[in-house]
């Protein structure tokens, strides 16, 4: 059994759940049929199994060490991208015309997803570089493509994204970095950026740094923000990297998880010249970024469902094998010991993990299907919808596996018990690794005021009708189907709660009220959401059940209607009671004064 | 403010809520009124940031390592442990005439707890010494308590407890290691012993481990388990440490958290004689070991929420601080940014933690009191009605904080936000040393299967009762106060699905169903107790505050009704929800088959 990814599910999802025929019947990605798609992960997952998992638990331990103002990583970290660079998985989603495959977002980010559940500090270079060289092909000059995406593309150069500082992260209004003209696109950087991950490092021969920075004639806040590219060397005409920039390492920082990968504090130009590039359009730099940043997003919440998965993998595994105690009923102390998968507890805990995970997964595929589906249809309005309709789920698609999956990798510690508890297993690591993900790429606060404060609010709410109108499909479905009465009543509650909390939240007096308990909101939407999705995997397995299967295929359908179930009678109830909360617009938390906490 | 302890809730809990007073007045306790707690925690508190905390980051960068069959503990561990032994902590709880001063057992938990606030890996050495010697002290004979006792309460020898081994870790039934009998007392062990906490340091003169083993003629399971003393090195009548016994350090284990303290692989006999010394009758091993093993799990419970404390008054700290972004109605980016702490999302997640932690620290006093009360009263029946209560309370003592103030932790992070996530900051380190809590003394599932499989079902439900009558007495005293309604109606609400649960399972067709959902019977049960735990504060808040009280105190009290109305809006109908799964015998974990995991 795989440690880094379940095959079979992910085929479940994209062949029969999700339709991803339909987009490989489309010219923009016929290359990608499932025989091809199959071929790719086949490959990402050699290379996760091979060159990614054998390093994970030592570039944990070994982290990178600062030696006279650099960043030394792991040695075996470069062999490990090298692989990945030459399967051309960091060429794999861009246009053919720039040099890229042209492969949908949906199979990129299974690719991501599959090296990050083997060693996600090692993939986020990967992920890094992809994410900014996108940013490159969408908003770069020709000119700029030409000079910068190639060596990106070969894996030879990598990329990193500068948006925090020491003194700004959730608020990047606040940012002081400052970019003074020097001629044409071309900048004096000065600044401090912070939590840098990849920001210094031997392993890339350059490193493209893409930093938000405030130029003297823009206006304050987020309106004031530009873009610039800015190479650790800088590149002449041919391309050649030359000088180094003065970019200065002023720091290392040591975290709990996602050890392997340099996180660094850089000083711009604070002891000499640092030249970076315009992006785009002066002061637009924050709306570049987010372009970025949603598809950056998801995969967040895609390498956090992978995390999680990694974790269900390897404690089912154990919970098959490991000999402990005897079932309740069982008081024979001369009998033998059960396999814990035996004990009631320990199943919970596996299903716990494998709802959170394969829907989460599900949530994922759904949002990088809409992207490709973006993509590829001709129809403008079809576009409009599908890209409200991304907008409103990116929030959770980030944030609800952040949450969720971490959860499932607590579980996975506690079935291996004081084992689970020690680095000779994997498990502790992923729910180190893990941690991380609601933290960066946007808080999970920040999620909850993202789609309460504003998607949910853009075109009258359509986004939300929209949401709406897709799970109406499958709760028909389901009725057609049968077998699923409870699931279709409670899916058809928390949508009625959702849509009384969401009015009554737009509705409130002012927005500090209304946006008061936006995170639970934003976690209410979430199971909402994979309630559906998994209600849909349900129906999907009914049919093929009732279509009559092999063996072994007849255990995979009735697991998943397991799961479903599991996921509704245990999880989706807290939804309701979020719900109400911000129906009631209930002001607990906003209304506690900062002296009552302790009383002085 | 400390980051340690937050003393005045201490003194709220004890001298206002819970009658500490009543005890103080006690023959058995009337040398600890409340000027000498004042003074004992003083000193505790002291020691706890001036030895403890200033090792914590260093003790957990800096693992115990293993050279030539010997661990090497952090070299400045040995200074702190004195400084807690020349202060009489060791001594605290013990009898006068065992050369103890005879704290109630409330105030020895709180001196442990303070101690792990600051450095729980330290403390760790302190609070198995003294389980330890209080089971020697219940059990051993007067011989054994003469050779054993004083070096141990005067903190020179230190003590283990050694039950797991590796093939028996939750099952004690399936242990392996033997004893043969020599003479008397005197056997000869043999066999190895899994995650024993101090199983090896030099920062003792002796290693005191106490082991479960099986003699030949014991019958099989847990009936026929017996108890030793098995010292490092073995001990002359004049009792001096003289030969090692032939104890073998296998291996140190390498955990997550709690880092500082050796966690052992032990080989008993191995390679040459390892005596021990037989404690009580042969056989009722296990029995001795709980005895131990009930006030370490309250322990256990403390020290999780302590270090939900030591989070929650950090993460306090830094959100009065740290200035970051604005208010959502303030659209002004020239405003000044404002501290975090007026942002609902951080005061929700600072709520959270109050509410976690103050709330486990009410039930550990409620409980320990209940140890002591025993103690001091004359009356068998009482005494035996406590002793019920007390049994039932354990195991929600000890698992409730390991889940919930687990979660308070990661709230402390999520408030840091990326510098919570580095090991510059203490928060991420509580994380991890949280999450052995649920592991060890009895993993979480286990206490629910203790709890709802043994617990309920003790005369006829009768702790249960005792339970539901001094609930009724907290639900009287809120009715009298007023202002409750919503909260008396909801544990009201909370206390029917208790018992409408516990009858179902009880009745259920057989113990595998019955015990299906123990765990989530466990923390719903927890949470009831803590959201009666949570009135009773607020009910004698209520009552100060119409006292009428001078400033400062005034937030004090208005900020813990604050906590109770989160606990009771935001936390609480969980259990409603936990109690109904209970209560239908859902099977849905019970029944899916290891196959329909994966599907193969």
């Amino acid at each position: 059994m795989s440690q880094v990814i379940h095959r079979r599910s992910i085929d479940f999802l994209l062949h029969e759940v999700l339709g991803y025929g339909d987009l490989a019947g489309t010219p923009r990605f016929s290359a990608f049929d499932r025989a091809a798609v199959t071929e790719i992960l086949d490959t990402a997952q050699a290379i996760a199994e091979n060159e990614f998992l054998p390093l994970a638990a030592e570039m944990d331990a070994q982290e990178p060490r600062f030696i006279e103002g650099r960043a030394h990583a792991h040695p075996g970290a470069k062999r490990a991208l090298d692989a990945c660079a030459q399967a051309g998985l960091f060429a794999a989603g861009f246009d053919p015309d720039l040099g890229g495959l042209g492969m949908p977002v949906t199979v990129t980010t299974l690719i991501n997803g599959t090296l990050a559940a083997a060693n996600i500090a090692l993939a986020n270079y990967q992920f890094l570089t992809v994410a900014n060289a996108n940013m490159l092909a969408a908003f770069g000059t020709d000119e700029q493509k030409a000079l910068f995406l190639p060596p990106m593309l070969e894996g030879r150069w990598f990329g990193t994204m500068c948006l925090s500082e020491p003194q700004a992260g959730s608020s990047l209004s606040d940012i002081r970095t400052r970019a003074e003209p020097v001629e044409g696109r071309l900048h004096r950087i000065t600044g401090s950026k912070m939590w840098i991950s990849g920001g210094e490092h031997e392993l890339a021969e350059n490193i493209i740094h893409m930093v938000l920075a405030k130029r003297p004639d823009g206006p304050p806040g987020v309106k004031g923000i530009s873009l610039f590219i800015v190479p650790k060397y800088r590149v002449g005409q041919d391309g050649t990297p030359g000088a180094r920039n003065n970019i200065a390492l002023a720091g290392l920082n040591h975290k709990m998880g996602q050890r392997g990968t340099t996180n660094c504090l850089l000083n711009f130009g604070e002891d000499g010249d640092c030249l970076g590039y315009l992006v785009g359009e002066p002061h637009q730099g924050l709306a570049y970024m987010f372009h970025m940043m949603n598809e950056a997003r998801i995969i967040v919440g895609a390498n956090s469902t992978m995390t999680g998965m990694a974790g269900y993998l390897y404690s089912l595994d154990y919970a098959r094998t490991r000999q402990q105690g005897r079932r309740p009923q069982n008081k024979d102390a001369t009998s033998p010991q059960v396999p814990i998968i035996q004990h009631a507890d320990v199943r919970r805990m596996l299903l716990a993990q494998k709802a959170a995970v394969e829907g989460a997964l599900a949530l994922t595929c759904y949002c990088t299907l809409l992207v490709d589906r973006m993509a590829a249809t001709p129809d403008a309005a079809e576009r409009g919808d599908m890209h409200l309709l991304l907008e409103l789920l990116t929030p959770m698609a980030k944030s609800w596996p952040s949450e969720h999956c971490l959860e499932a990798n607590k579980h996975a510690i506690q079935i291996l018990g004081g084992y689970g508890y020690t680095r000779d297993y994997p498990v502790e690591r992923h729910y180190r690794d893990n941690r991380l993900n609601a933290i960066h790429e946007g808080a999970y606060g920040i999620h909850g005021l993202d789609l309460l404060g504003r998607k949910v609010r853009q075109q009258d709410g359509r986004a939300l009708d929209l949401l709406v109108l897709e799970i109406g499909r499958t709760l028909d479905a389901a009725e057609t189907q049968g077998g699923f009465g409870t699931e279709v009543a409670d899916l058809h509650a928390a949508l009625t709660a959702m849509g009384r909390a969401t009015r009554a939240a737009l509705a409130a007096p002012d927005l500090d009220r209304g946006l008061a308990n936006a995170t639970a909101y934003l976690d209410a939407c979430g199971h909402t959401v994979i309630a559906w999705l998994w209600l849909r995997q349900a129906v999907t397995a009914s049919r093929a059940l009732a279509a009559g299967l092999g063996r072994g295929e007849a255990a995979f359908y009735s697991g998943k209607i397991a799961a479903c179930r599991y996921f509704f009678r245990y999880e989706l109830p807290r939804a309701l009671h979020q719900f109400a909360l911000v129906e009631r617009l209930d002001d607990t938390c906003l209304s506690i004064t900062p002296a009552e906490f302790l009383g002085n």
